[in-house]
C-alpha cells in the first residue's frame, strides 16, 4: 500500500490558484461571466453551444435522430464552446447555463428564447416538445427516467472521479483511483446485468435513456476513453459492449458523433453545424 | 504542500477487499443481490424503502407535500432500509432499484407495480402522477428539469467527492480535498447568485428542483454535514440560506425530514412511516 502523507486541512479553506492540475485555469471556486461575450445566433430556432464530450454527443446524437425521422422542427445551429480558452464563462453563455458547462440550448421559438442547460435536461426538453424518444405511459416512462437520472448521478463518478484520478490528476494516488475504479465497474455491472436481459435500458424501444448511457459508458467500452480499457476490463462487460455497438451503428449516432469535435480525422470533424450539408 | 507518494496502477485492477475507508463494507465492484429478501409491503400504493439521507429527504418532503395539497392517494408506507446492514442488497430491493442505493419506489397501483429509483425519478414520477410541483409551460418547465438535472449532476461531488474524502475517507489527502472544495464552493455560489434574483429555484413557484437541491444544499447550508460549514465557510451564500430557511419552515418539510431518520432525538425519529398518526 502507498500512504498519502498525512494532512491537516485549515480552519476555513482558501483558494490557491497554482493547485489542480490539468483544467486548473478551468476550475473555479466562483461562479459567473468572466467577460461579456454576446453568443452567435444562426438561423434555426433550436442553438446549441456544445463540444463533442460524451455530455455533449447525448445532445447532438438526439438531434441528428429527430431529424432522421423527418422532423424538420430539429434543425439547429450547433456552435463550438472551447472550455481551455474560458468560453464558458463569457456572459453570453453564462446567461443560458449559469453553470458554465457544456452543453447548453437556447430555443428562439419562444420571446424570450427558453434556455435549457444540463445534458439531459436538454434531452427531455426536446422529447417533449417533439414527442419522440420518451415514453409517454406512466409504467415505461418512470423505468425511461430512472435510467436517465442514474447517469446524470453516476457519471460524475465516472469523468469527475476515475478519469480525473486516473488520467488528469498531476500525480497518481492510489486511494482516490482505488476509490472511483471499484464504484465505475459496479456502474458497468449494474448497466451489464440490466442489459442482458433487455435490448435497450428501457427494454425494447429506443429512448433517450439510452443516448444517455451511451455518451459516457458506451464511449467508455468502445472508445478506451482515459486510457483504460484494460485497467477496468472493459471487455468483460460483454452486454453492455453489445448494446453500445449496436447504438453506434445507428447513422444518427454517427453524425452526432462529428458535431462540435475539433479533435480526430480532420475530415470527420464537424466544428460547427448549421445544416446537413455540413457532414459531407 | 503535503504530497502523495508516487503510484504505479496495475495494468488490470483487482479488487482489494481490505481497502475503502468507511463504508468499504457496502462499497462494491459487483452489483447484483447479495442475499434473498421480499420487501414488506403495506397497506398504501406508494411503498417506499428509504433513509434520510439527502437523497431520501427529497422524496419524503414531496410525498409530505402533496398530502398537505390534500391529494389523498399521495398517502405512502415507508420502510426504513438501513445501508449499513446491507438491506440495499437483498433480492426485493434489488428488483426495485438494480443500483442497490435509497431510495426506491413501488407504485402497486398498476399490476405489475410500477418501479421507480433515483430520488430525481421519484420526483418527476409522482409530479406527473399527481400533477403538482412541475410546470407544465414549455419555459418553466425547461427551468425546472434544468436545475433538478443540475443538482443529480453536481451532489456527487458535494456527497461522494467532499464530504467523503473531507470526513470519511481514512486518511486526509490534500489535493482530493482541495478538489472538492473548490467544486463545493463553485456550486454554492451558482446558486447563490441565482437565488439573489429569484424567491425559488424556477422564480416564484416552489417546485421539484427546489426540493431535490433543498435535501443537499440546505442541508449543508443549515445543519453543518460533514462538519464542515466553517471549513466551507457556508455563512457567506447568504441566498442560499435564505431559501434554505424558507423551504425548512414549511410544515411537510419538517415531517419528511423525520421520515426513515433513525437518529437525532429518539421522540422525532419516524423510523417508518404508515400514515400522519407517526409524526404525533
Amino acid at each position: 500500500m502507498t500512504e498519502a502523507a498525512s494532512y491537516t486541512p485549515p480552519q476555513v479553506w482558501q483558494w490557491d490558484q497554482e493547485s489542480g492540475g490539468r483544467f486548473a485555469n478551468i476550475n473555479r471556486p466562483i461562479a459567473g461571466a468572466t467577460h461579456e461575450k454576446d453568443l452567435p445566433v444562426g438561423k434555426h430556432a433550436l442553438q446549441l453551444h456544445s463540444l463533442a464530450t460524451p455530455n455533449g454527443v447525448k445532445v447532438t446524437v438526439m438531434l441528428e435522430e429527430l431529424l432522421e425521422l423527418g422532423i424538420a422542427e430539429a434543425e439547429y445551429d450547433a456552435y463550438l464552446v472551447n472550455i481551455g480558452e474560458g468560453d464558458q464563462f463569457g456572459s453570453g453563455f453564462v446567461a443560458i447555463n449559469p453553470n458554465s458547462k457544456i452543453p447548453a440550448l437556447a430555443d428562439h421559438s419562444t420571446s424570450p428564447p427558453t434556455r435549457v442547460f444540463e445534458s439531459a435536461a436538454i434531452l427531455v426538453y426536446l422529447a417533449e416538445k417533439f414527442g419522440a424518444f420518451l415514453p409517454t405511459e406512466p409504467t415505461a416512462r418512470a423505468e425511461c427516467f430512472s435510467w436517465l437520472f442514474w447517469q446524470m448521478g453516476s457519471a460524475p463518478y465516472l469523468g469527475g472521479g476515475f478519469g480525473h484520478f486516473y488520467a488528469y490528476a498531476p500525480e497518481k494516488i492510489e486511494y482516490p483511483i482505488n476509490r472511483y475504479t471499484m464504484e465505475v465497474k459496479r456502474q458497468l455491472d449494474v448497466l451489464d446485468r440490466h442489459l442482458a436481459d433487455s435490448q435497450f435500458l428501457c427494454g425494447d424501444e429506443y429512448t433517450i435513456a439510452d443516448m444517455a448511457n451511451y455518451g459516457w459508458y458506451g464511449a467508455l467500452v468502445l472508445h478506451n476513453i482515459y486510457d483504460a480499457a484494460e485497467f477496468l476490463d472493459v471487455a468483460s462487460y460483454t452486454h453492455v459492449t453489445r448494446w453500445a455497438k449496436e447504438i453506434e451503428a445507428r447513422p444518427a449516432v454517427e453524425r452526432g458523433r462529428r458535431v462540435n469535435r475539433p479533435w480526430g480525422p480532420e475530415e470527420t470533424q464537424v466544428r460547427e453545424r448549421h445544416g446537413p450539408e455540413d457532414f459531407k
